[in-house]
């Protein structure tokens, strides 16, 4: 079933301890599509200007993506510069120019409004609302935020959380959204405002998922070489919510959402072998298969 | 099969945003002991001073710890204050007291010197060494060791290193020790010193363990009230070596080491529910088999 996307496609200008490269291909939007292409067709709504590259939409479009919702603006695409140091877990935002996402207002096209998966990736929570009003009945509606909107935008954000299944969100933000310390106190107060299952991203120490009566804990995979982590946690909602929208007609169980998360890291582990969507858009399914049994090799004990 | 430890016993001084405690029982040895002890006998090598509780070395006796190594010194017991902050994986030394600790040469006990497992616990490399040299045919020797040692002593600690089969250590200090920042480089570095195994704490999020050919992610129980985090590091390697110890004779298999790990965090997850040992010290077989059939839910998905 087609799993519906809306977020930043960018440019980003990237340093780590490995390396540096400048305006190269990201965008949350970006990783999430790629990431969810090798499940499910996925429908992507974004604005680029015209210096973004053709090759890349032209890549997208045959891994299955649908660029109906895609408005090619005048004017420059968003970029993101940043940095990271050894600690990867955290980016330093040096300077983010919104440029042709600052006016953005998307109207979704006619089959896009038919979409049963949903995920509003993190933009202003007033769009993320507007996108949600325009599907007509969707199954599961998960939604990603950050930093810059718990606090510029509480009100609304509360709005959409009220209305959203799942919330994908990291431990800082999810400490700062709730003012929980906690994480099971911050998932639980999280849930009291409406999403069933909250799924806490923890970069290298990998995902802790909470729902009703339930807590599963997933690890990072232990990669010896991690080039850039720009996009992990994009790619492992694209490989999320792809495997939920995979299941479409199916009854979810616990089961399903645990190896959707496993999905996710999976995926999300070989979007920091290198920079940009490197890694991402090349991978066979006997690779995507393989890290999967890697991480029942990770994890594998018996009481 | 009796398992030997040696290191601290002490009282602790204690702040966490939860509560405060002056002079409540702690130490390395102390909660190793009793971690140990609900799943093998245990011979301890220690030193108090004689305002050290009576009572509590009762109650270590009484739960199967051999004190016949112990050393009651005319002074004053070892004493640490610390404080945490919200981030309870990161301790804040106040001061350190070594007291009677200052002077300690142990002998061992001839029978303790039969000993086949041996836990090393984080005290001055020269005594380690001294005590590993007491002990006639070991069979399996861990050690933890820490920031200080490593700075200090870091040829001694070498040598120690050389002679051990497992290194119990956590994340900083494993980083600092091999100057790799990434955790599976750094582990490797570290087996190429000599231990065939290596177990990294990481707080909250679980333990790493890793050895030739092998990867093992555990996460931490996610607790929704962590008291005081003092001890979970002790406990969690009681609970690890009093699980292998307990399967003398056996011929150890990779999942008999990851077993170990889980009995380690069950074990480690009652010490952080209440200050000092309170929780520890009076756990039923009932309450530790449920905490591990909890991490089995915890961790399980199927691919």
């Amino acid at each position: 079933m087609s799993l519906l996307v809306v977020g930043s496609m960018a440019f980003d200008s990237i340093k780590s301890p490995f390396g540096e490269v400048d305006r190269v291909v990201g965008g949350s939007a970006t990783y999430f599509s790629l990431a969810a292409s090798y499940l499910t067709p996925v429908s992507l709504v974004s604005v680029v200007g015209r210096d973004f590259p053709r090759e890349t939409l032209e890549m997208l479009s045959a891994r299955g993506v649908d660029l109906q919702g895609l408005k090619v603006a005048d004017g420059v695409t968003f970029h993101w510069k940043g940095y990271y140091e050894y600690d990867l877990n955290i980016a330093h935002t040096v300077k983010t120019d919104l440029n042709v996402f600052e006016n953005f207002a998307p109207v979704l096209p006619a089959s896009f409004r038919e979409s049963r998966y949903v995920f509003l990736g993190n933009i202003d929570p007033r769009l993320q609302l507007d996108i949600l009003a325009q599907v007509r009945e969707p199954k599961i509606v998960a939604l990603d935020t950050m930093n810059f909107w718990i606090g510029k935008s509480p009100q609304l954000l509360r709005e959409v959380i009220r209305s959203v299944d799942i919330v994908i969100i990291n431990e800082a933000e999810i400490r700062e959204l709730t003012g929980e310390f906690n994480l099971v106190k911050a998932a639980r107060k999280l849930m009291r405002m409406g999403p069933a299952r909250v799924v806490i991203k923890r970069g290298e120490y990998g995902v802790l998922q909470m729902a009703d009566g339930e807590i599963f804990a997933a690890p990072a995979y232990p990669l010896e070489t991690i080039f850039d982590p720009t996009g992990a946690g994009d790619s492992f909602a694209g490989g999320f919510m792809g495997y939920l929208a995979s299941r479409d007609g199916a009854a979810l169980s616990e089961m399903d959402y645990r190896l959707a998360t496993i999905y996710g890291s999976a995926i999300a582990s070989f979007t920091v072998e290198a920079f940009s969507t490197e890694r991402l858009q090349g991978l066979s399914r006997e690779e995507i298969d393989s890290r999967l049994s890697a991480f029942r090799a990770l994890t594998e004990f018996r009481v």
